[in-house]
C-alpha cells in the first residue's frame, strides 16, 4: 500500500441543525437514533455522505428525508473532526444549519431515525457523538447572523406583527429587548411593508400586520445590514 | 465488505489562506507544488491530515512548516468537498485563514513545496485544484470579519499611524475610505491608545503613533463591534 493510500480511510458525514420557530420559542429538530452507534440516543439529523455526492447535496438530502422540504435555507457552519469523535473510525462531519417554519411540514422520521421531534433549548440532554458541541456552535452562528443580516423571512408567517418579530429576535438572542428601541430600529430600516391591516380573531386589541420588503431584504442579506441590539 | 466500510475510502486535507500585510498591500502566501498532482503549479499551502491528527492541529502544522510561526491567528472558514475536486480520489479539504505580519518571518518552503512566495491579489493566476474558489471564499470572510471585529493586531507593527491603519482597511476591503470619517469612527471606539509619540525618520511631517488597547480589543473580538465603512 502506498503512503498516499493510507490516507484514504476516512469517512465524512453531514449533520443538520434545523432551527424552527413556532411563534413563541426557537426550537431544534432532533432525531432518536435507530441504529448503532448510540442507538436510542437523541442526535442531530445527519448521515454519511455518499462517495459520489457533494456536501451541500447530502445536507439537502438529509433535510428533505426528514421534512419533505426542498429549497430551504441551508448554510454550512463548520467541520468537526476530532480524532475520536466517532466509534466506527475517522469520520469528519460538516455541520449545516437551516431555518424553517414549524408548521410548514410534518416530521417523518427518515430511515436513520426511530423518531423525530422538536426540542426546546431548555430541555436538551446529552446528545450522541459531539452533537451538543455542534449545536452550540450553530446557535452561536445564528446569533451572529441576526446582527449581520435580516432574519425572519424563513421563520415567520407571511404577515406578522412587530411583537412576533421581536419575539423571534428575543428567542434567538435569548434575551429581552426594549420594545420601543426594537421598533424604532427595525422600522428605520425600511425593511418592512405596513400592510394597513390588523390581526383578526384576537382577544386583545388587534396589532398591525407587516410583511418583509423582499427586494430590500435580499439587498440586506448581501451587505450593509447591522442590527445592534 | 460491509456497507459502512464502503464509506471509509475518503481522505481529507487542510488548506491555509495566509494573509499578510506589508504596510501597503494585502498579500497571500502561495506555494509552488513540488509533487503530483499539479506539480509546478501555484497553490495554497496545505496537506493531507494524518489519521491521528485533529483538524486545527493539521492547519497549525502546515503554517508552522511554512513560516516557523506558532500561536498565529487561525480560523476555520469552510469545507470544500466537490466530488471531482481531487484527481487522486475523494478528498474533502477544510480551509483555514490566518493573518500575519509579513516581516515576522522568512518563508521556508516545506517538504510539499518547491518554493513559497507572497503574491499580490492583482497577480494571481489559475491555481491548483479549487484553490481560486477557496481563496475567494476566505477573502470574503476576511472582509466580513473587518465589520464584526477589530482587525490589525496581527497585521500591523506594535506602533502605527492612523494612515497605516486606514491602508490596512482599504487593502482588505479593496476600496478607498474617506479619511475624516475613518478617523472619527475608529477614534470614537476608544480602541486606540495615543502614545504621544510621532514617527521618526520620515521625509514628510511625522504622524502620531498609536497602539491598540489590548483589553478593549479582546472585548470587541467577543462582541459588540460593528464597523460600517
Amino acid at each position: 500500500m502506498s503512503e498516499v493510500e493510507s490516507f484514504f480511510k476516512s469517512a465524512f458525514s453531514v449533520d443538520n441543525v434545523i432551527f424552527g420557530f413556532d411563534g413563541g420559542d426557537l426550537k431544534v429538530l432532533l432525531i432518536q437514533r435507530g441504529a448503532a452507534p448510540y442507538r436510542g440516543k437523541w442526535a442531530l439529523p445527519g448521515d454519511l455522505v455518499y462517495p459520489n455526492e457533494d456536501l451541500d447535496t447530502a445536507a439537502e438530502r438529509v433535510l428533505e428525508q426528514l421534512t419533505g422540504l426542498r429549497g430551504v435555507y441551508l448554510e454550512q457552519v463548520k467541520a468537526f473532526g476530532a480524532v475520536d469523535r466517532h466509534p466506527l473510525g475517522r469520520v469528519i462531519t460538516i455541520a449545516y444549519y437551516s431555518l424553517i417554519k414549524i408548521d410548514d411540514y410534518a416530521v417523518t422520521p427518515a430511515s436513520f431515525a426511530q423518531s423525530a421531534r422538536w426540542h426546546d433549548f431548555a430541555h436538551i440532554g446529552e446528545l450522541a457523538f459531539d452533537h451538543n458541541e455542534i449545536l452550540e456552535t450553530c446557535l452561536k452562528q445564528l446569533k451572529h447572523k441576526v446582527r449581520m443580516a435580516p432574519v425572519g423571512f424563513e421563520l415567520l408567517p407571511p404577515k406578522f406583527t412587530l411583537t412576533e418579530l421581536q419575539q423571534l429576535y428575543e428567542s434567538i438572542l435569548e434575551t429581552e429587548l426594549d420594545k420601543r428601541n426594537f421598533r424604532k430600529k427595525i422600522l428605520s430600516m425600511n425593511l418592512l411593508i405596513d400592510l394597513n391591516e390588523v390581526q383578526e380573531g384576537v382577544a386583545h386589541r388587534p396589532a398591525k400586520l407587516y410583511q418583509f420588503d423582499r427586494v430590500k431584504y435580499e439587498q440586506f442579506v448581501g451587505e450593509g445590514f447591522t442590527f445592534d441590539v
